[in-house]
């Protein structure tokens, strides 16, 4: 059996299914289909699914409401669920079995989609407790990318990011708290949307960092995360960290960059850096050079400072009840948080308001900043043998995005030659969700790149190919 | 030697000088008169102080460059300065002599009044480390109540509450965190204005707790608070906590009001409460009463929960190298917060947010808060022997105005029998700063309360009152 890749459009099936070109249970059969074709490859990529007559039943429904006449902006679309999000009829496990818990309702975001005609298919595999930024730290096996198996997902959103990267669903939820919904969506060639902190309700996430955690959606386009973005986001007065926030839509012309970066070795992670800066300067943008060391200040502050302990909190009386069911990664990780002070945390608050009064002022000189979604990629067994270090470097990147109050999209930048993806991340000020998600279209609309066939056959091709390129 | 109070006015006095009915020299000199009165009374007013000749030079400068044409808004008006925030030319003690260091510059705000012809009389004596309520806590001795020095002058921002009631300046910065600029102010009949965190910058302030220590300001009336706010108002770039706040100038029509207040047995306060309350009915405001659990929980975060660990953070070497330099009850609150974890200051955050969310749903039914600045007052020997649970209950209605981003404006509201004031609070959302000192105008036009006499001769004589008619 061999398939070509084939991205769903969330966009696309909406349309089609409301104009009547064609039907829920159309899509949703080729949906089951394209799953038990997929499971022979990855089944790792779910924790929970549901049953293919369950999904018809749905997609019954939806067609008979689109042919009501209701209006159902997300009529007959396939979703997923990262499993640290709430769904009726689903265990939440949060990617840890003895932790998992029936929900009493759906999350809010969950019920929005759900009204909006959207169909779940099911919940997805994640780092556990969603800590981990490369999706080898998860009982239920190791997502890997879609390009190239023997590479890691990314995380911690990875089966979201694999189940929407092999056309298995439109859209998935991720979180994203240090970078779990845009390095995946980087190593899969998706579009990563992280939202403004509060701008999407967490109500029904597991926590990681209550502070901080934002539920993220991958998508295929920017077009489709915009599409989602206007079903979901909104003030949810039960969220005590949701935010009613001003929209700031002025045109982004002038895109900070880095000079300086750090590659993790990773030539051609650096070389597709540099076509992609000379694309935004084709596209007509101003390219501003910033200083990053202020930012990447604050990216160590996550993992290295005292917010590790907000892990902690978000699952304290589990880790004294049963430190055994946790993944040994993840706990010596969460472990960390409990020796930290609370005059440390006070101390961490004020460097990063330093931090973020530098933001603050990068902000009157660009309107986006654009870096390298992750310097590099590994293969699942460099991150097992090496797993605090290389999953570090993930997120040199994106774990300032939060701490510093930004939205940011990851977006495609290529492929390297062992086949997974490269990707490039837009953030702005809070409140520029609207914006990135314009510029990311125009972005997109000015590149292609060809999209390594989806083998289903050979597992270990590409790492073949890579170790010949670049070995 | 006996004297009645005579308050200065901070815009009365820069009118005078700056048309040429008065000179700052005239002005200066009749400070000097009282300064020299009131040190027998109370000298434990101050830390430090410019000499007579200084202020006279000063003074002769400011009518020079009056006489030039320049545009002084502070013309002549004598202030003082609590002595946690820098001054050329003063140690900063923060209330520890051990701690003390010559500042190398001014803080940004008196340097501000400097500039706007305001002329600094000295600094004025504090709770160590601002940390306290009442007063008692310097080892410059223990300011007292200007109309009952039986009584505690209220703090942390004791001298500059006693310099101004006292009429010995005409406006005092104090710093204010849990209440420290509101207490004082109710105690000695005055205006204590504290606007928004981040309204005023705090460079040059010994930190309290960074993340909600306020500079706040004692005049006469609420237009001379206006007058400061005015000069000294503004975003510090060079203060990571300085903010761009928006302004908000709605008129306050709909003020919130509390049915169940602890008064701690106090009577008279209650009494005279409720009479602010019938007060304000006749202006024609409507009152709303408000469920105070909320904001009185939150209130109980400051000093049971982990910000306590801030006023760790703010002196941490100093309390590690000088332990014996520090006031015994200071010292056993500051090493409280040693004790603090990361955890447990993160579930303080997250309850935090449960309260703000609560007070964000408040603001929606009420444009102002009306709550009295304390329950009641306490004797100096009172405080003395229960230093934590007195200085708490004076905490009950100011603790919580920080942690939720509020602003307020402390004016008087009357007399107990034993002359010691009793003060009410407005209070505002962030960036009602200019709508609160209107309506505490409004409030000041509609009351007025006969002023004891400021007897320099019977220290004793209002507490023999006290005690014939509560004791």
């Amino acid at each position: 059996m061999g398939a070509a890749l084939e991205r769903l459009s969330a966009s696309h099936i909406a349309q089609a299914v409301r104009s009547g070109q064609t039907t829920a249970l159309a899509v949703i059969e080729g949906v089951i289909e394209r799953l038990s074709a997929y499971d022979t490859l990855q089944p790792q990529a779910w924790i929970s699914r549901a049953e293919g007559d369950t999904l018809r039943q749905k997609a019954r429904e939806i067609d008979a409401r689109v042919a009501a006449g209701k209006h159902l902006p997300l009529a007959g679309v396939p979703f997923a669920v990262k499993d640290n999000i709430d769904a009726l009829g689903f265990e939440t496990t949060a990617g840890c079995p003895d932790y998992a818990y029936w929900p009493s309702q759906n999350a809010r975001l969950v019920q929005r989609a759900l009204d909006a005609g959207a169909i779940l298919v099911g919940k997805t595999n994640l780092d556990q407790f969603a800590t981990g930024l490369n999706g080898s730290r998860s009982p239920y096996g190791a997502p890997r990318c879609v390009f190239n198996r023997a590479y890691i997902s990314g995380g911690s959103s990875s089966g979201s990011a694999v189940a929407t990267a092999a056309g298995l669903v439109a859209f998935a939820f991720g979180t994203d708290t240090a970078g779990s919904g845009r390095v995946p969506a980087a190593f899969n060639h998706l579009t990563g949307f992280k939202p403004t902190k509060g701008r999407w309700s967490t109500t029904g996430l597991v926590p990681a960092c209550r502070t901080l955690d934002c539920i993220s959606v991958f998508t295929e386009a920017p077009e489709d995360a915009a599409l989602i973005d206007n079903v979901v986001s909104g003030y949810d007065p039960g969220d005590d960290f949701s935010r009613d926030l001003a929209q700031i839509e002025h045109p982004m012309q002038r895109i900070g960059v880095a000079a300086q970066l750090n590659w993790c070795g990773d030539i051609h992670s650096e070389y597709l850096y540099a076509k992609a800066l000379e694309r935004l300067k084709q596209m007509g943008f101003d390219l501003i050079e910033i200083d990053l060391a202020p930012l990447s200040a604050a990216a160590a502050l996550l993992y290295s400072g005292p917010w590790v302990a907000e892990r902690t909190a978000a699952i304290k009386a589990f880790l004294k009840s049963s430190p055994g069911s946790i993944d040994p990664t993840v706990r010596s990780i969460v472990e960390g948080g409990l020796t930290v002070s609370a005059v440390e945390t006070f101390d961490g608050i004020y460097q990063l308001a330093g931090f973020k009064r530098y933001a603050d002022q990068m902000w009157d000189q660009i309107d986006a900043l654009m870096l390298p979604t992750t310097p590099t990629i590994y293969r699942v067994r460099e991150m097992l043998a090496q797993p605090f270090a290389l999953n570090a470097n993930l997120g040199l990147y994106t774990n300032f995005v939060n701490l510093l109050d930004m939205a940011a999209i990851a977006v495609p930048a290529g492929f390297r030659p062992n086949a997974t993806g490269f990707g490039i991340t837009f953030m702005g000020p809070a409140g520029t969700d609207r914006a990135l998600l314009t510029l990311a279209s125009q972005w997109r609309g000015h590149t292609t790149y060809p999209v390594p066939e989806l083998d289903l056959t050979q597992e270990f091709r590409m790492d073949t190919i890579k170790l010949s390129v670049v070995g």
